[in-house]
């Protein structure tokens, strides 16, 4: 067995999903509990958590799927013609045919074209892939730039608290993954001089080469600004590392004073020489933002200014991971190129889409409202992103029963609020926290009503909780 | 970068492949040619080769990615209600949610009762895990495998000729792929003096840990007997193998005095200790067989007797792999639960599957028939699996022509079949083939009509070939 895989630590996250699982279950058995569901919103799974999918999307990906439905008249023209473009573009016009390895042609090409007009930046379908989501183009790009035999071992540094999918699977390539700390107390801003600090204590135990941002970020809901971005950029640069940019929650941005800008856009308004060299891997998904389709996986990571000696052996690297699965593919695709003004399933796509957006919004105006009265819970705007990352102020009793039970001081915090609420969240320990910073994470894409009902069943337990062991 | 990246070689297929995208398009914008359309055979893809899917199948899929299906009066009974099922399943109800990392438990669940009941003997969900496509399940049991650091290197022994998947796999993560050859002249037979030579002379350059094996076989459309997989079993155990049973292809078995018989029911026959010791990783997949359903991308792995010191090593790793396509999981579910004697959907469904099975069965006579009447052409009987792989015996002047054109000679052969009859078929050189031989690799999967057309155009082509340069 590959001694890498050994270090790949155990998923503290197992136990709380098998006891919700558990909890779920006995629910529709009809066991009598002081709730009637689980409010599962520990994931960024906004149809796991109640939002519904866009009908357009679903249409055309339905008659795609099967295209008698194309003979019928329930379908919207636009929806059975956009349907039957797709098809035209899959071999033996079925979405059961392998495609290219990096996804289909026509797909990329749009995907090039979305980039460009986002960024006003040319964008090339060469330098772009699809996987079956972001995550597999995230472990792809690793591989590429960690080498498990190499001495001294390779190094990225990661946001703390961030995403966990990138430390581990650092870990399991056999790199290190060096932690920079947010700024809580600044709304977890990204702080130059703490990259600074990181990077050289990182240099004591590895040979850093790549810096990972999420932004907006996961779990923070930060949303960078231009100035913050270019001072990253500089760092980058100043230090020859890889960029990789996590911007999957693009589409996810609530406060009217942040706007999201890529790190391609913010690179060419810096100019050459940074533009035409910093070395930048930036990934998007059809998982996040309205759409919200995590179960079709479809993502993709578009590279610049990539060594043109390295591009050769992405390729091939690439070329070793299977055809994305082509539901995810076309959902990427109807991401990008949504229904138009004058389309007949414009007015609806418009409707849904922004009631989608102004329950967001509204969700985290009453997320903050009423975590903020709370004693004892402290939460950062969310400007972004999918999440609330509010701070607990844990007691010295609440921490000394957490150790009593084998558990970090959140995670004994989730427990009990999931055993007593049926409130499923998850614990800071997940993502990373400053030392002796306590915090939970919970989905904030949910229709209002469950919103509601959470913030409800949220702060009763945490009265109690507070009280009882206070 | 990592060094084993470096090694991966190019894919020589590349270049075929944007050759046959450029001739499609070029027909497709009107380009006169001597043909009308390429015939695209290359890949183990059915629909790509024009078979269609199920209805069935496809028609569940349907409901569950679009719901508002159910409500109206066009599908039949037992596909609302199956979709209806499946939704339960689903987070939110919807496919858009992201699933356990090793799939839907109920799905999961319901493998492991396909499995016993193919082989009469127990199989355990918590030993199945559901992948996007079995290539992930290979790779990611290869990880585990294999060591990139260690001294010697480790090795897997792998089929020649065989999928090109798991050589390229096991290279790229720092092993050694170590061949050993099926007997062509036996019709592929895998001869167990050949296992002991591979191994004695995989020695000298590695410490083999694995045996992979294919079966039925991709490319050579071998099924192995009973007293075959004994041996294999027997040569594993004596050796301290692990072993790598890739069974995709159990649903395609064409002769009628040939069997699938599973490694892991072959091993329980055998009996104790081996049915209790032997490390066993069996694949299937829902791209193959009946289904075809390549692009939703759903696969499993089933694991046998592994070391319970390892195991948690194997749940921590695949928490990392991302949680498979809810399409794809849909696809697999589907091919292990079809309709049944009294459902409203079974006699359509029975319908088109007997349908495919007698295309399959003529197309393989006929390709037979057809080919071995040629001249400096042989085919070996195709008993399963989804390609023909026939032999070219090839004139010196051809191999020398090939040559000066920098190319293997089946490469060669490839490239001007494409150009000159649109016809799109492999090398033999892309699977490995014993030195001095040259072979052809085509997908049997298609219409009687493309069959039929497919074999016109090669002989055609054949003849020419073989007379110019003879
Ligand atoms: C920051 C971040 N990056 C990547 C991903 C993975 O998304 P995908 O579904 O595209 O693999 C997630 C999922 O939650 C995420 O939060
Ligand atoms: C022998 C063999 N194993 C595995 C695979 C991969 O199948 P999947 O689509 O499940 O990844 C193939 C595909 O052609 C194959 O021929």
């Amino acid at each position: 067995m590959s001694s890498h895989v050994r270090t790949v630590r155990p998923n503290q996250m197992v136990a709380l999903m098998e006891r919700a699982a558990h909890i779920k279950k006995m629910l529709e058995q009809g066991e009598k509990k002081p709730y009637k569901d689980v409010i599962d919103v520990c994931w960024g799974d906004p149809h796991g958590a109640g939002m519904k999918p866009l009908t357009f999307v679903r249409q055309v990906l339905a008659a795609c799927i099967y295209p008698q439905l194309l003979d019928g008249g329930n379908l919207p023209m636009d929806v059975k013609r956009r349907a039957q473009k797709l098809l035209r573009w899959c071999d033996g016009g079925s979405v059961g045919s392998y495609t290219n390895t990096g996804g289909i042609l026509e797909i990329v090409e749009n995907l090039a074209q979305f980039i460009s007009q986002r960024d006003g930046v040319p964008a090339h379908p060469e330098n772009i892939w699809i996987h079956p989501g972001s995550q597999t183009s995230l472990t792809s790009i690793l591989t590429l730039l960690l080498s498990s035999e190499a001495t001294p071992k390779r190094g990225v540094l990661v946001p703390v608290p961030g995403h966990s999918t990138v430390p581990l699977s650092v870990a399991a390539l056999g790199g290190v993954a060096a932690p920079y700390f947010l700024d809580e107390e600044r709304g977890w801003e990204l702080r130059a001089d703490e990259l600074r600090r990181a990077l050289a204590s990182a240099r004591g135990v590895c040979r850093p080469v790549a810096l990972y941002v999420i932004n907006p970020g996961n779990p923070t809901g930060h949303v960078q600004s231009r100035k913050s971005m270019e001072e990253v950029i500089r760092f980058v640069a100043e230090n020859n590392l890889f960029l990789l940019a996590d911007e999957v929650y693009q589409g996810s941005v609530y406060d009217a004073n942040s706007e999201f800008v890529s790190y391609k856009k913010r690179l060419y308004e810096l100019g050459p020489p940074l533009a035409h060299t910093l070395e930048l891997a930036s990934f998007h998904s059809a998982s996040k933002g309205l759409l919200g389709e995590c179960g079709l996986r479809g993502g993709y990571v578009e590279l610049l200014n990539m060594d043109p000696v390295v591009m050769p052996y992405v390729e091939r690297l690439f070329h070793l991971i299977p055809s994305p699965p082509v539901t995810g593919q076309i959902a990427l695709e109807l991401m990008v190129e949504p229904p138009q003004p004058g389309d007949p399933s414009y007015p609806l796509y418009m409707h849904e889409t922004e009631h989608t957006r102004r329950t967001l919004v509204d969700n985290v105006k009453r997320v903050l409202q009423v975590l903020n009265r709370l004693p004892a819970i402290s939460c950062q705007p969310v400007r972004g992103g999918a999440f609330a990352f509010p701070r607990l102020h844990l007691t010295t009793k609440a921490i000394r029963k957490a150790k009593d039970a084998g558990m970090q001081p959140d995670m004994f915090y989730c427990t009990k609020l999931l055993e007593d609420t049926g409130v499923f969240v998850s614990p800071g320990c997940e993502y990373g926290q400053k030392e002796g910073t306590y915090h939970i994470r919970f989905c904030i894409m949910t229709p209002t009503d469950t919103m509601e009902e959470l913030l409800r069943r949220l702060s009763a337990f945490h009265l109690k909780f507070m009280k009882d062991l206070s």
